[in-house]
């Protein structure tokens, strides 16, 4: 089958898996001219309950594998990763790297009216305080509470979307929330916007819900703007152009990325780790 | 810290994590003469939901790390990879390589009066056919059912063994066997035992809910027994010299496994898995 040529102007992402895809769905929105390889580490997914030198680890190789794609950006399109890996990947790269923490801090922070902000996400996500710690360093005098919710990534891949215990599963996660008069939850993990409807039913009207991958998007925008890494806007993309790699089964990958991304992807690429780790 | 010396007649075995120590627990009663070497590959978990070429690749370097240790016989105690991968195994290894698969086979036409099995696992484990391929050879006259369970996995790990929502799911699941009148069920992954109440309650008295590792323990015994490999009945291990290594996290597993072992784990060695995939 056919596929684009890979391009020296694109803008990599990598996930652990699917979840980035949401973080796509809005970077498209934002950058119609752009284009864009994603690469989803499904042979060692997930990354939301494995230690920080694993994810370490992974993260490095993964940006590795996009700079021999020519990546002009990189954005870590999966909470855990940013949370933990962010410096080292800015380190070790030569071009601009930008994670969920930084604009996910910023969005709750514009959000909130009493000062009261919960973080739902992974295991490894709330066990770094990286959410905690970028809303503190930019405003010391709110309250954060940080929630995590390992049931809920497998929950969305399965399509318990509408199953009955599925209710059950957010309020008994959301419990410790309700007596703390938060009026602002951060989607912590790229999986949760699935879950949106669910947790807003379960915390009511008053308290705002958000996901940061609109703020994402917009801080790629700003950053391409500065480095002057912009795509002339007469440059037409097609989806088409876009590239899909997985360390793991594409034809999978395929079939439900069509469902987080919310259109069509024409072909996913298999990246062969299985040879590099056992030799 | 002081631990055990390595052992050139240990017994090795892998499972992508925990769930493999609900195998050595029933090995443990069967063979308390014997030194046990446990690998759980929890950087690269869960085995369950990728493909049969990663399940492959990763069981080869498993058994690979296992064989430094000096091992006399190797089981799997993962049936997902042992479903994919036990033909690889058993050619690339120059020692008896058990799965839990021909056991599990065993012990369900024992058990069954009607002639009408359920088989319940991963996806991987039920896309591969292999606990049906195994019984239809020995008897191609029973009905085998095969049912994947995603969510029992996280639900066990997630300590959700006594919330109201686990029983739903568990009747979700099941609901396919209730028109079909089998009379045993195979617990075809090393975490379902642990949801074994559940099943039982969900399918009623008249039909058998059973763990194929007391099998792969008798298995184990005999092939010992077979080729003189089995350790002097004077030599008297204690918990202590079993050794237990894992990819990722050592603390999280020790805690943990300490349920599913039933006994107490003293030490929880470190496989490095990053630097050899990374460089």
């Amino acid at each position: 089958m056919k596929y684009p040529e890979k391009s020296p102007y694109s803008i990599g992402m990598f996930d652990s898996g699917l979840g980035g895809l949401t973080v796509l769905r809005q970077l498209l929105k934002v950058l119609p001219h752009e284009q864009f390889i994603y690469y989803g580490d499904t042979a060692r997914l997930p990354y939301g309950d494995k230690s920080r030198e694993t994810i370490i680890g992974y993260s490095l190789d993964n940006a590795d594998f996009l700079l021999t794609q020519q990546i002009k950006l990189l954005v870590v399109a999966c909470s855990t990763a940013s949370s933990f890996a962010l410096e080292q990947l800015q380190q070790h790269l030569d071009i601009p790297v930008i994670g969920m923490i930084e604009p996910g801090a910023d969005i709750a922070l514009r959000a909130t009216k009493t000062g009261r902000i919960a973080i739902l996400g992974t295991k490894g996500t709330i066990k770094s305080e990286a959410y905690k710690m970028a809303i503190l360093a930019r405003n010391p005098d709110v309250m954060v509470t940080s929630l995590a919710c390992p049931l809920f990534v497998p929950l969305v891949e399965e399509h318990f979307l509408v199953h009955p215990a599925t209710p059950l599963i957010v309020q008994e996660y959301l419990k410790p929330l309700k007596a703390q008069q938060i009026d602002t939850i951060l989607l912590g993990c790229t999986h949760y916007p699935l879950l949106k409807d669910l947790i807003c039913a379960e915390m009511g009207e008053d308290v705002m819900v958000i996901d940061p991958a609109m703020a994402c998007a917009e801080k790629v925008l700003s950053t391409l703007d500065q480095h002057g890494l912009q795509m002339p806007e007469k440059y037409d993309i097609r989806t088409s152009e876009h590239r899909f790699f997985v360390s793991d089964d594409p034809d999978k990958f395929q079939m439900l990325g069509e469902i987080f991304l919310g259109r069509r992807i024409s072909f996913v690429e298999s990246r062969n780790l299985i040879s590099c780790e056992l030799r």
